[in-house]
Parts: structure tokens; sequence; C-alpha cells
């Protein structure tokens, strides 16, 4: 059993307009059950995901956050645009963005991108993965699943890893319900996060510098599903989430 | 540029005082630069760390938690002698190990062992790594890594990923400090955890029930590192952890 991850190397800097998956095909030879991995920043900028600062004009959340974390309030109220909860302030602004996805600055990202513009993250990362998914596939001919991704950083670790943030084609939890375990006995629920792990798979050949390699395809492995299905599954509900209410018990303490 | 994921097939249910390092080498044939990926389950039982749940006498600590949270006392106890902090107590118990690993009761496991026995996770995972390499390395006469791993769940996410807790040979952390994005603009602190994808990665061959795979190798990067290292540098330090505060604020609450 084994698996290979295989960068997809050649593809140019993204522009808005510019058709990712026929970049994608012309530089890699795609087969059956696939999984295409791609990095969600070029998938924002060919999706024009991107803005100036200077166009955006903070209002009074941001400005009050600004103040206190003396950080660019234009750049706050970006996030707070994308945003439906702030979780932590500072030193670095934690939100649940409006597509359920608990990470920094909303994804939004002043790095790889020209001085004085942001890069948003896809506004809607699980049809993003659909749109690519289902053009891959009309131009190779092939079935394959399709992981948007990000680099996202973890609780009580430093450090980032990748993280899928939408999907196509591939359940993103992988259940071993009523399985039996080596000595028979049947496991408890076994959830394992695998657009997770391929993510951070794919990351360790994408690399966060100036040699990025913004696609990747793991190819190998069976997790090839026809079922529509959405990365929000992988959020914890709200009423479960022990840590979130962890958090805004600190908020409001401060 | 591309990496292979290998299952190390055919290693049978191991017992205290199994040569682990013998029974992998006996089912794969090692490269230079190979990066041995180990479920922490399999050391544990090489190591000895079985105990029997009778033998466990509850102190009061554990009685105080069995009671408030309707969990055997004797299991409890088994995970606060391998903690030095409890951060969650119900409906699961999150504590920071005496290692520093912060994950649900301390790595402790009742599954995958016979009936009425726990399995503790490896004392000390980095010298278990280290060990476990250096014999991999004679034998092989290869210069290897190796990654100690446990599946963990997540922050704001449910499912369980694979994690490293124990490391020889590699960094743990990848750091692009310093260096310049596509658009010549200097990254700030960039941290990639790569041996917690690695460990991630080996956990899509690994699986959690009766199919179990306890060791992989990944072959085709580029990490080996003859440098002493310890995975407690992946660990974020206390004054910087806002989400153990947050949960220590909860705690008081309550």
């Amino acid at each position: 059993m084994k698996f290979e991850a295989i960068a997809v190397e050649n593809i140019p800097l993204i522009h808005p307009g510019d058709d990712l998956p026929s970049i994608i095909c012309m530089n890699m030879e795609l087969q059956d059950r696939d999984i295409v991995i791609v990095a969600s920043t070029v998938v924002a900028k060919s999706e024009g995901e991107v803005f100036r600062l200077e166009d955006i004009t903070p209002e009074e959340m941001a400005l009050e956050i600004a103040a206190r974390s003396e950080k660019d309030a234009r750049f706050i109220q970006a996030v707070l645009s994308r945003s439906r909860e702030v979780l932590i302030e500072k030193p670095f602004m934690l939100v649940t963005t409006l597509e359920g996805h608990t990470c920094v600055n909303a994804g939004i990202d002043e790095s790889n991108i020209e001085d004085g513009f942001l890069l948003y993250p896809p506004k809607n990362p699980d049809v993003s993965a659909s749109r690519l998914g289902k053009e891959l596939e009309r131009l190779s001919g092939k079935k394959l699943s399709v992981i948007v991704t990000d680099t996202n950083g973890r609780a009580f670790k430093i450090g980032q890893t990748g993280a899928a943030i939408g999907i196509y084609k591939i359940k993103p939890v992988k259940r071993w319900i009523g399985e039996k375990d080596l000595f028979g006995k049947i496991l408890e629920i076994t959830e394992e996060a695998v657009a997770d792990e391929l993510a951070g798979a794919a990351n360790l050949l994408m690399g966060e510098g100036a040699g990025g390699i913004p696609a990747v395809v793991i190819r190998g492995l069976d997790n090839y599903c026809e079922e529509d299905i959405s990365i929000k599954e992988i959020y914890r509900p709200e009423e479960q989430d022990i840590i979130k209410k962890g958090l805004r018990c600190l908020q409001k303490k401060s």
C-alpha cells in the first residue's frame, strides 16, 4: 500500500481571470482517482479576490479594534468583512469566517501579492473546488477529487500546517464507527480528518516562500466519492466547542 | 518534485520486549534519508507500557473528577499520573502531559489492547524515536529520520489527524524566516510544522481500525538533519498560549 505526492511544476504567476484548470492540465497528466490539491492563493487570484488597501473604509468596530491592537484599521475592516465572530484580537486576530472556518485574519493575506493589495480567500471554497474539479474532469476525462487548501496555525503548538478549506468529490472525514480494533473490540467513534491530512501532505511540497508550488497531485489512495459534500461538516458544532467558550470567557474578563 | 509514502506491511502484533527495529527492517528495505514513521501504540507495546486497570488505585483528585464526570476513577488516575495539568474534564479529559503534549486522556488508550488493560504512550517519545532510529540506522546502514506518532483531535474541527510526539534527526518545524515571497517581500516568520504534516501523511496509510499499518516510510523529501532535536520545541510556550488561558478561565467560572 502506498501513495505518491507529485508537485505540479511550472505553474506561472496567476492573475485574475486565468484559466487555472487548463494551466494545471497542461503541466500534469492526471489519472483516475487523483486528488488534486490546490493552494487557495492561486484559486483566489484566478477568481479576482484582490483588493486595494486604500479602497477600504474602516467602520466603527474596525477602528475600535485598531486602537486596542495597533493594527491597520483597513486591514482589520477587511478581516471583519469576512468574519462572523472575533475570538482573539491580539497579538493576532483569530476569527470564525462567514464560511465557518476558524483561522487567523479570516485567511486574508498580505504576502504573495503586490504591496498595497490584499488577497482574500475564495468567497466559497467548496464552490471553487467544485468548479475547478468539474473543469479538470472535463479536460482530462478522469474521475478526480479536489481540495482547496490554506496554511493554518493550531492550538497548543507553534507552526502552521496545510488545512482543507474547500472540497470536491472527497469526504473530509473518514469514519471508523463500529469497526473492530485488532482485538475484536468495537471501536467507539473514530473520525480521521483525511482532507486535512492530505492538505498537510501536499504542503510538504508546496512550500511557503518563493519556491512556491501551488498545486500537488496525490495518487494511489482510494478516497474518491460521488456524493455532494461540504467541508463544513468538519467544523465543530458551536454548542460542542469548548475552546471557543474558553476564548469568549477570556474576552468577557478583559 | 515528489515523495512516496510506503506502508510497512506484515508487521505482526507487537508485545513487550519485541525487537521493533528488526521487525521493521525485515519488512522494508530502507534507503538513505527515509523518514520512518511509527505509531506510538507499537512503540509503547514493545516498551511494555501496558498496565492492568485493576492494579490502579485512584487517589483523591481522580475520585473527585470521576464523581463529576461519571468516568472510571482508575482510568482517570492513569491519565493524571501522566499529566501536569487538566484543561478540560468533560465530556472528554484534555490534559497537558508531563512531556508537554496537549491531548485527550494523556494519550492513554483503551482500544487496540486486551480488555482490562490500558496502553500508555511511550514515557519519553523523543528517547523512543532516538533509540529506534539509531538501531534502524545500524541494521540498515542508512541515514534515517524517525517520527513517533499518535492521532489527536484539534480545536474548532471534528476528527483526528496524525501528530508527531517524538522525533529523531528531523526538525519538527521548518522556518521560512527572512526568505522572500514571490514578490520579493521579506516573509515574516513562517513556520511549517513538517513533523505533524508527515505524521498526518503517514496516518493516511496507517488506518485506525483492524487494518492497522503501524509503520510507514516517507521517501523523497530532504528533511534529514544531524542535530540533537526535541519535539518539545513545537509546543507553544505557556505565556503565549491564549487558548489554554481561555480554558482555565472557563474552569474558574464552573
